[in-house]
């Protein structure tokens, strides 16, 4: 049982987004609601700011103030890609027991998610009473056991607008190979989301690559060319993330991650090695971390997603839950509806999800293919551009 | 005198913009109001279509086609890089002699309007009546004698936007230098733009160089480390033609383009050079093309100015003006106004402007500065995010 009022805290961790504010919003917009919960205090910087210290007191931000940070993009708390061992987790309970925090909202991805399961597993064997609740957020899409994430269908209507409006471009001005690099290290949602106002054969991205698959760089070539000889021009849409047949990215520059390293100009390289081996003039784009930060390009339904899973981990460690993280359930039926659901964390605790093979092709992708039918209501319209 | 009813040709020419199509229209309606003008044809791919004979009859569009292409970003009609020559522009002469076309609509930059008064000039001493218009384009906003150019108040819009929220970004997972490289070769009225949003000494982005002025690689890491050790991380934004000490690009690589050979990683080059000298993590963003083609960064002000220019340009021919660029003339006053000028293509033709020297610090940038004052009615509106 819980005492008539105890403190909460909540933490970003991982990348930003461009609707993790909105989880924010509804995870304060529900706390209010619930007298059980008192002071309700935003970790600065993720667990950073839980070790030292550092919050904000979010149950005395004003409502206008909280409403506008709700549409901003990124973590305007901060957050943090910091390793979370055992001796940092003891850490942690003991800022929790000083300051009778009885409650834990944690927003991240699937490492996050292990972080809060292990801290609900030590909350648990100390016997401290501490309700953890995951709220899930990644643009990488590749959390298990939801329908998908807060945060994927905005990143997803940058990257399908901007393909669609580079391939504007280099329809006006052909002669050229342009490699666009997407966001996404191992899962291939983003990646995919190019296609979606793609409509006949001559419109780009020509081609996709997906980071689950190995590319071989004859292969790569090879298929340029055939779409170069076609359309006189090609566009292609590629993860940071790709390997080459070794494993390697291309010679791409890669430095060290908190997930391993990571390339730093595949889109750059693959352009120089189109030039060097065909021939042919190319060029490169990388948006990069604009793809998840671009507050133009929130799809409202991934916003209220967000806050209605903000909203729903608030409700569950209130109805007693503990290491459990929210989840979307898609409703059957003709028009689109979600539920919050709840899954256990070591259900999704640093597991990934791959973008699904039967999808992995330019049919599936485009409008009117079976992706496109399920990402559609998610990331929104992206009407192509009219032409003569 | 002209004949009755005389046909036209409208082309593009160099790299698209994101309100190219909306001067396209601006021809289109303001020479349908003209009986002078018969048959207006569109030319596909700029002067590649005027010398093939590959055009679009621009008369025989439908209104909402034309008007869904007005709000496309990039050009419906296509254009070019070509470089003209003596012998190119007989050809095209020849190609207007045999169709009767007597106005020539020539839509882009600098080098355009140079080819435009050769083209103008030739007509005369052949004794073959065409009446020769300038529209100018150009995102650079390099253009002499207007006060600004049709394409740069989006482009501007697009990278004030995207620098806001990549600090943003930056600022919720500190502890890194973030170069976001921008399009400019040689002027940067782009780069300046990337300021509008800033407001106060930790905004983003901290660093701002201009191309007009050589950059020595020792002075960019100690302004680097200057802010890095003050705010613990640093946004820069820099031209993806910025040049160092040595007249080179930092150890880019460049590919040949029209105008010269262009460097294509500078962004990277310099996070490379930043966690070699400096130790610091770093990355870069280029969203390059992205900045001149995005259809969500239109600014209205920018696109209705672009119409307007399109119009003006046919009026001028049918007032008997030739050899002359249409101008955009700001209004003395409170309020934002402009009305159309003319002004001879010899005063602009190949001629750049670069970005004034006295508004090239942070001061002048930054919303409440000169620069900013400037810039804000073109751009409109780039509201900072609320943050804690």
């Amino acid at each position: 049982m819980k005492r008539a009022s105890a403190a909460a805290v909540v933490a970003h961790s991982g990348g930003p987004t461009a609707v993790l504010n909105a989880s924010l919003l509804g995870v304060v917009e529900e706390a209010a609601r619930h007298e059980q919960l008192g002071a309700l205090y935003g970790a600065r910087f993720g667990m950073d700011g839980i070790l030292a210290g550092d919050f904000v007191e979010l149950s005395r931000v004003g409502e206008w103030k909280l409403r506008s940070i709700a549409r901003a993009p990124s973590s305007a708390l901060g957050t943090s890609r910091r390793e979370m061992g055992t001796a940092e987790l003891e850490c942690v309970l003991d800022v929790f027991r000083k300051r009778e925090i009885r409650y834990f909202f944690y927003n991240g991805g699937n490492g996050s998610m292990g972080t809060a399961l292990e801290l609900d597993g030590m909350a648990r064997r100390v016997g401290y009473e501490l309700q953890v609740i995951g709220i899930p957020k990644t643009i990488d899409n590749d959390l298990l056991e939801t329908d998908h994430t807060p945060g994927y269908g905005s990143a997803a209507r940058f990257f399908a607008c901007a393909v669609r409006d580079i391939d504007a471009d280099n329809r006006a001005l052909p002669g050229q190979v342009e490699i666009v690099e997407v966001l996404g290290r191992n899962a291939g949602w983003l990646v995919a989301a190019t296609a979606l106002a793609r409509r006949r054969a001559e419109d780009g991205p020509h081609l996709i690559y997906f980071p689950e698959e190995r590319l071989a760089l004859a292969k790569l070539l090879g298929d340029v060319e055939a779409v170069y000889r076609r359309w006189k021009r090609c566009v292609v849409a590629v993860c940071e993330g790709q390997l080459d047949e070794n494993g390697e990215p291309f010679g791409a520059d890669v430095r060290a991650g908190s997930r391993g390293s990571l390339a730093m100009n595949v889109g750059h390289r693959l352009a120089m090695l189109v030039m060097q081996h065909l021939g042919l003039r190319a060029r490169s784009e990388k948006p990069g971390l604009l793809g998840r930060s671009s507050s133009a390009f929130v799809s409202e339904t991934d916003w209220r997603e967000a806050r209605a899973c903000g909203e729903a981990a608030v409700r569950a460690a209130i109805s007693g839950a503990s290491g459990q993280m929210v989840t979307l359930r898609r409703e059957r039926g003709e028009s689109y509806a979600v539920q919050t659901g709840l899954v256990g964390l070591e259900r999704v605790a640093y597991l990934e999800r791959p973008f699904p093979e039967e999808w992995r092709s330019t049919e599936m992708l485009e409008g009117g293919g079976a992706f496109a039918a399920w990402a559609a209501p998610l990331v929104g319209d992206v009407p192509p551009h009219e032409s003569f």
